[in-house]
């Protein structure tokens, strides 16, 4: 991966990848997007499927890919798609995640208030369009969903974007659970325009169907396996509690980069993060920073600290269970006050070792932005309208499940 | 593949077959199971994915290593199957198929009355019990779903049997519609057994799920596609006018073994087959019979015959359209109208170049032998009674499409 | 496949095959082309490796593909290569193999004389061309090396040439023999033109190297593979006895397009080929006739044609064994002598029963057309004149075996 | 992958992994083990293959799984092979690797002295062996080369162990180098036992020269690539300047768990280690130490220190270039002298950023532990040995390569 020369990128699911435009290899080579190189795609993943280490980078790159060969699809059946808004739409979705913070939603749930990983990508992109003189202009434009040509932004993001085609393709064959992967090519294939939106060739109706379980067996088997539920809420709780004891003048270690965001006592909302300038900052951090502090933590004072930052580093994570949600409560407060005891901890600390968790799964939404298939007779219908061939259900495709996590030999 | 050696075959899907058992390498040696090298397992759809040439001899042996695979998990989860019932159960399997004809169901409907390829299978079985001395008997009892290990036999024939989830692979594989491609690995790994029934764990939901999509793609993709429907059908007419020509003494070529059967003035059924000792005869049948007829037909003075024989050789296939049922009398008439002006052809030939098929496929049945659950608390719950999780819509799964063929320019 | 239409071919190697010019469509939806669909890329290699029964159309097509590759690339790289010159190349390489009979070069060396199957591809395209007006005149040249720009004839036929990539990965994928697998992308993308010729980029060494020992592999593995010539040989025996028999007015069974070819008393030669007009007779010939005609003489009154035909189709294939060049006349004889006397048969047709074969194999030819590599300075380097950096060795790259077959029990 | 459950591992590369004893559970559970996914199996090559992050603990378990598949060949050959001994070369081929430091072996050439990973792979069984009670003793004979079954080591660390099958083919097919992939299938398939030593059946050797092959290309492509060079060494003299600055009273940041080892006055070799318990701070060492040391030295006061981690942290890496072994000493001083002015710097330290970088690869090494043959009447042949079937010149397989890296613009 030789910048400027040979513009080539190996990749081990689309094999090489061409990049046609010389401002693509330039934003790649700027530090802020070398920066995803060290932040894993999938975070702490990799504990339950060991082969899933690939970075947001990767991703990002892959994603900039289909993309070209979506709108080089759109240009073949005849739609004027400009050399302009070819390489604007490759750079909206090349820097589509570029706000990421290490470990993906950790800290937004812990260290930040109210500040989005999307609004954290503005923020970059309109850095970067200075650095680039307002070349990024009609990629942020696309970025908004201000452009007129509403597909670009829908190939970006929508139910059926070159993001999901890529990051179902790719967490399924670095992690090993290859019943994700879809057919990208076939699905980009049968991409058309209708009125400006992106909508699918009718025939396309079964594999889009299978993308759309292909995407709801990756929730379940991957992102929401109960494992990595366990690991990513612990990995919170110990940034909480992190915080907690900074705020509360304990010196506990972190690099001098996450130490920024540690000891701030002000909340660190959208607000404040602009008014300090720290996007900069932000940028310095990834996976290694939290990595290097939960490992010294494993030797911290605070118990608490000690025991979460353990279960990760040391892969002994708190143990999950599925629960009934009306017996959540009564669940809860048996195994705390059991914790209290077996641990020695106190009652007001109970919350870091024993807590619920809720998530929620929609295999497919079909109040808005829904997926629109083009029929022979150019009309449109939405897929929650197709009633013989679907055998989705499209109405009652949202899960609710609640679980309980913690420590070993307390339930 | 030197047999009785390494013991060894070579499969691009699952890498290396071992063969467990001695009487399997005899049984793959014998004659008739060699035939199947000459039957193509999809018949006529290399006309639409030439990649498809596999045989059914290749899907014969890949089920059966499924099978071997699936009784190692079974026996590793403490299920007790004795050496000789893990033998008998792949001798099943490796032979479920062998009564098929060449082109599959192509002489079922227009040579043969009432004589499925599952009765042949059976006579084919039961005559090599007797070349080898009754070792075939338990086989034979699995297949007929006789035994008490009711599971064993559906492994062989159920919603979820190795079959199925060899030719998925297989099919998608050598077609290259990848987006078939499921995971047997890990279905079978969920496989277990509840009073002597074949269940899957819960866990596995979502796994069945995927599998269950990816079948029904490849029924639309592949088996139904389009344009092997007009193929396969018209390979139908072909045969039902060969056999109508010959029938009123009309000389036309055939290959000796198959003009056995194309001679016949008597019905060939079941009875027939068996008091007339046609078995062998049959084996003798393989697709190159029918291709050299065909490609012979070209040149046959008949018109119909010549002109249905070449839309398969030189793979200029009659036209098909989808129609409402409402309109299909209509329209038949309309195009037939046109078809023998146009062709010059009798009225009372029409039916062989312009006709209606009517196809009917069901994602999953749920009345009969459904897919069973095994819980945690050791209870069963059937696929079709899971409201939370699958987005599967179980009751309404089933789809009848029509079509009309008829020569080009004649719509 | 709907030709015209969505113009792409699916293939499992490389995806979706897209087909640039009008006439390359037009040309495999000719009768001579999809006869290619009923000869198999690799003959009985399918009775050693059951998955290979891919066709000579698809090979031909995937070589199509790689040739379009090599040509962008080669574009991209700054070099001018017009559209007529696109396109001649492509079809070019589509028709390089058209003229391969049944079974490869079975026919070769028993039914016809001095008739390669170059000479008859020539023959098909210059018939195809007068079909279509003229349009292949720049194809042939370029085929025939009579082309200015020699690098395009080198793509189709050279020890890097297209044709090669295509076949080594297409055996690999098919047979499962996944050593033979290269990677045609980056060879491809290293292809550059220097003074007309074809040459690949220095840095490109290790990777022709690894081409070059996965071509041998694949030699040794597959195409050579004692098995397959055990095979190949005694289907030349068949051919030969059936032709034979013939001859001498015996009544053989046959196909009536392959009758004629056995039937002539003349030696069909170029010139007699072309006399009496047989191309056409020819194009009607497949593999089917071959084993139709092979399964009927299982059955035939003369006992060397009924013994060599039953070990072809029960696969109970004659045994080969390797032996010393000096051993062979002796080993020979002492073989024959048993199988007289253990047969039955006349002395004087031992030899179809009991005979030896040789093989020659090159690794890698350093006398004419080598590959050659351009250096950084722009200057060229013959492949066997890089010391250092490889390993091959080329001036010992060739290996002659010798075995001997006969049938079991007579050594 | 819940421990002690379900024992199966998912892996892209062999589907699941199972793990056939408890202890190999328990040691893959231990912290020791644990830290390897925190090193990355490639180093600094992700820089070059964005897809290559794989760990260490995935390609020792890869190796592991390997190696059951040997061993369970081996006994299908009928080679007696106790569980006792099956089970320690599982636990020895586990640990082969568990001594490698942070990116490899960038200490082991700047922090410590004549200290290298096999020694301190060895000091961390000694410890397990401690912690499992003598448990590990007969792994570590066989690791030792101690125990008579001399194969178990030779699998183990041979010019053909299981190590080098797993590397290969996890190395290529997470960098996407796909020409890397060798059939460690086939490969173990032909092993065998003669005189306790390891051998190969003999027509394994076209597979075995192909994985020779193979190996060489990936040395090239990907460990040895250029850029790969340049990124490792710079890594290099980023820690020789970190630690020389240390040693003189300098103050620079450093994780605490790396601090010790970068503040140390004495020389780190292995009697230090030891007398210092050295082992268990070295086991909080990994990759995020490094990364988030060199992160913080971009903006480092000493300008040398602040330079190479930059280079390094946003990929604007040295350049390099290859060069003859003649002419390095010139080309050296002149480039130092330029790189001097250019970017202000004292004459004393210009080693570190223009050096020198002299790589030595051999393709195969016939003078100790050659790889060995069993021919079918039962002998042995050294593969240096055999003339006429292998291409490769094994004579004359080293090759040394000079490379001088410097500042983009110094040259």
């Amino acid at each position: 991966m030789s910048y400027h020369k040979n513009k080539i990128i190996n990749d081990p699911i689309y094999g090489f990848i061409h990049i046609p435009f010389n401002i693509i290899w330039e934003i790649i080579a700027h530090p802020y997007f070398q920066r995803l190189r060290r932040i894993s795609q999938l975070g702490l993943s990799s504990l339950v499927y060991p082969g899933a280490h690939h970075s947001r980078f990767h991703h990002a790159i892959g994603a900039m890919h289909l993309m070209n060969q979506a709108i080089r699809t759109l240009k073949s059946k005849g739609h004027k798609i400009t050399k302009k808004e070819h390489e604007a739409s490759l750079i909206a979705i090349l820097l589509h995640d570029i706000g990421h913070g290490p470990f993906s939603h950790a800290l937004e749930h812990s260290i930040v208030q109210n500040l989005s990983h999307e609004k954290i990508s503005i923020m970059f992109m309109e850095n970067l369009n200075k650095v680039f003189k307002g070349r990024l202009n009609l990629a942020i434009n696309i970025f908004h969903k201000k452009y007129k040509k509403k597909f670009l932004h829908q190939l970006i993001s929508s139910q059926l974007d070159v993001d999901r085609l890529d990051y179902l393709n790719r967490d399924s064959f670095y992690s090993g659970v290859n019943e994700g992967i879809i057919n990208s090519n076939r699905i980009i294939s049968m991409m058309n325009i209708h009125n400006n939106e992106l909508v699918i060739d009718y025939k396309g109706i079964y594999s889009i169907e299978k993308f759309i379980i292909a995407r709801k067996l990756m929730y379940w088997q991957v992102y929401l396996h109960k494992t990595v539920l366990s690991a990513e809420h612990t990995l919170m709780k110990v940034l909480k509690r992190a915080k907690e004891l900074s705020k509360n003048k304990n010196i506990i270690y972190a690099t001098p980069q996450f130490q920024l965001f540690l000891s701030k006592k002000e909340k660190i909302n959208l607000n404040f993060f602009e008014k300090n300038n720290l996007l900069h900052h932000f940028s310095l951090l990834d996976d290694t920073d939290i990595l290097t502090c939960i490992k010294n933590w494993t030797q911290a004072k605070d118990k608490i600290l000690n025991i979460l930052s353990t279960t990760i580093i040391d892969r002994k994570l708190l143990k999950i269970k599925s629960i009934n949600k009306s017996k959540i409560k009564d669940k809860l407060k048996e195994i705390q006050n059991k914790a209290i005891k077996k641990l020695n901890i106190n009652k007001s600390d109970v919350d870091y070792l024993v807590f619920p968790i809720t998530i929620k799964n929609e295999t497919y939404n079909f109040i808005e932005d829904e997926i629109k298939f083009l029929k022979k007779d150019n009309s449109l219908i939405n897929l929650s309208k197709i009633k013989k061939e679907f055998t989705i259900n499209t109405r009652n495709s949202s899960i609710i499940k609640h679980y309980i996590c913690y420590p070993e030999g307390c339930d």
